[in-house]
């Protein structure tokens, strides 16, 4: 599973620099580096590190390059280019046709020669898989659930009934996609159930990280469309929609009914509340609280850094004396005969108030 | 499986207003709605799509009920009223009670008839499954655990040992109920375990949503009350006890012998630290912090909205910096001979600090 | 499963005081307490629980022993002599070794004779188990997992391929080792995958709780340290590096490449983004948010605790409105001709926005 810097930078498309032979049989990090070995240089903050490298090609960008005198790979988004790279050695999405003989098929549901199910996987009536799919070891896939041609669910996902997964998804282990939505009504006895009615569609290319869940709709479906990435411990709502190439960092929850555009990046451990829309292109940072829709493109933050415990609780305390600071301002402009520009507390409360309703 | 008005009137003791005779044969949402079908009017914000709606017929309240031309069921409680009509439409519950050939099921353990138990389900020693128990596949059942009468494993569902569940539960796939409590004590090579030897209690009625986990309490036991709806990846620590009727969104952490009363409702992704003690009929908005007690009924809230990044950013800063706003404003006052009203900052943060500590 | 007072104390090293042939038949909570059952007093807020207490007996330090006349187990360190005890009446962590006739279990895997395989368990070729190791219903362990002498799966446990785990580890139902790292390159038809060639390492005496995920290294490995304590539904992305005897509490989220240092206590649902150094000795109070190193040793907070929601949405407008209140103030100062001592709101804006870009 050797390959040369010639052979590599043909097959992708590179330019290579230095001695073409140069094998390489895996790839490794830049710092120190491993003999044999291919990494790369995409962050300019590691340069430093390019000179003493002990691997034996770097993919890098044609600035990069400049005055480096080791092998290389010349790439214009040199991350992307190692990325493929590093996929030739990746063993791990190889797999053998077939049924392990512990696995409950249903008669009833479509397996073609070329899946895999793995052991002691449960696959139910009118389940349906494309070609190419790995079912792993311990899967559930309840009634008339349908995977798409090359995709993956790793082990111990459990798919709902109905659920639709589109081509090449890639669903990790504990994933649940389909579980029932949390709809309750308040009944004279205390909650009653509401049905989940919907289901869950993937489109293609969707990733579902380990743990995560997403819950059926309750009338429509909850939508994750083509190149959704999520990533582990993500909560989605019954009838959220997600749009495409959005990325969803980990520990992400996202309630009821909210609907997030395309391209947005959405930092880990995120809370977007119900009935709220996210539009395209949205990045939203790790930790934010959101409770409104956001409408403009850009940046959102959200999150208050830590700070020596005895610093932190002094913060508190004065957020919370901000009223008496704002009291004795007025005062003092009162004894001067000032009056303040801008919205004065009392309206600024009142305002604000009825706002956040 | 097609209902006429009429008799879903009839059947939930509504109102048919309309042609009693006009057919439904499921349920929709009211934009843009689905000829044969049910929909409902709850939120007065949707009031407008009333008019163009195309389902069949609408459940709404006899307010609402005026003006409209359509086919209505009239109730007083129109959401309540259709999660108990759109129930007759949900199949997923229906099963054939009996063992699937790959289950392992103890000699040991006591299954009634009408149980049904799924593929790769494993059924120790001394468990005990009520009538109709749905234990859906992957499930895992430890040693003495019981399960009450109606309840439903959905699957790849863990149930610790002596874990006892009570009737009409409805567990989510993935849940854990009955780890180990997070109980650590230092000893001189590093933390030792405490053993857990308690376990968890559900009353009757429980939900518990996917991949939430109930560990069981260090000597009692874990205890969620009747009727008590957990949503999704929900932690709740050992010796936690959780009141009738309350209800939890998904994210949330409740840290270990905390005691929350009944009819609370908490929402998403909030944090209650432990040993503390919520009163009953709280509302705790989503995202919020709770690190006290709270004894006094209403609605407590602590989340930060999210702000443009580069205005965030100012806000931190800002919040940084407001002991240089007091410092200025008492040279001012000091400048002025003002004695400000109100408790200084020094005595301020000085009680904060004790109190918080 | 009975032993006397005086039988523990010799057992344990422990000083017996009163009558040493009490029978402990098990372990009670002081408040009630339970006849012939062991108690304990740690904190001396419970101090005065004592006197009623219905325990057989009680460990507590020679202190709270002055002046008790009840049985007692004196120790330097209550809790841990009881912790030590309790383990005594744990039934739970006995097996009987051997497979359950269910398990798949390759034959080019090691199982020793001594080690335990529950049903539905799947281990694939190369899985080397240590002696004594206790596999549970429904555990996966992919191509190549090792898992060291006396560790135990509890159940529905994921183990990827090429997993190291340690000795005695303790790993909680649905805890998920070796998925895939969030690794994505942005390609001009969307996400691509970054192939996750490392894997987990876990050193001894690890715990790992119910549902949490520990994703494999990008390159090189993720390593949790010997004696490295997680509770449940914590999220350890790619390359993180846990120091030794560090304990994480719930729903914490841990970023790609973080290293933590030995001996920290990281409280619940905190929040550490990637690429961070965290010294040896940190104390991160439960729900902060860390978006920097941290390298002078003590405790670090971050929560903003809730409030009633009335006087929360006053907090959140003052905390929007402080621009104004600044410039009223610097009005003031124009005014009666003071410059203010500390930085200039525009100058501390600035460099706190360069500062957190």
């Amino acid at each position: 599973m050797s390959h040369t810097l010639g052979e590599l930078a043909k097959r992708f498309g590179l330019e290579a620099v230095g001695n073409p032979a140069t094998a390489i049989a895996g790839v490794c990090t830049l710092k120190p580096g491993k003999p044999g070995h291919l990494s790369f240089l995409a962050n300019p903050r590691y340069r430093a590190a390019l000179g003493a490298t002990q691997a034996a090609a770097v993919v890098l960008s044609r600035g990069d390059a400049q005055g480096f005198s080791g092998n290389a790979l010349v790439a214009a988004d040199p991350y992307l280019a190692f990325a493929r790279v590093a996929a030739l050695f990746d063993g791990s999405l190889e797999f053998q046709p077939g049924r392990h003989p512990s696995a409950a098929v249903s008669a009833a549901a479509t397996v073609p020669a070329s899946a895999h199910v793995g052991a002691h996987a449960a696959i139910e009536d009118g389940v349906v898989l494309g070609e190419g799919v790995f079912v792993g070891p311990g899967c559930v896939l309840r009634t008339g659930a349908r995977v798409g041609d090359g995709s993956r669910l790793e082990a111990r996902v459990y798919i709902g009934a109905k659920v639709q997964i589109g081509k090449r998804a890639r669903i990790q282990p504990g994933a649940v996609i389909g579980s029932r939505g949390f709809g309750l009504a308040r009944g004279p006895q205390g909650w009653e159930e509401v049905p989940q009615l919907g289901t869950v569609v993937l489109g293609d290319d969707v990733e579902v990280g380990a743990n995560t869940t997403v819950d059926r709709g309750a009338i429509e479906d909850t939508v994750l469309e083509d190149g959704v990435k999520l990533d582990n411990q993500i909560q989605i709502a019954h009838n959220v929609r997600i749009g495409k190439h959005t990325a969803v960092a980990a520990c992400c929850g996202i309630a009821g009914s909210t609907r997030i555009g395309a391209r947005c990046m959405i930092g880990g451990a995120v809370g977007i509340a119900g009935h709220l829309h996210i539009a395209d292109d949205i990045v939203i940072m790790a930790r934010s609280t959101v409770t409104k829709s956001l409408t403009a493109p850009g940046a959102y933050s959200g999150a208050l850094p830590v700070a020596p415990a005895r610093e932190w609780r002094r913060q508190v305390a004065r957020l919370r004396r901000m009223h008496v600071l704002e009291r004795r301002l007025a005062e003092l402009e009162r004894r001067l005969n000032i009056t303040p520009q801008g919205a004065s507390p009392e309206e600024g409360e009142t305002s604000d108030d009825r706002d956040d309703t």
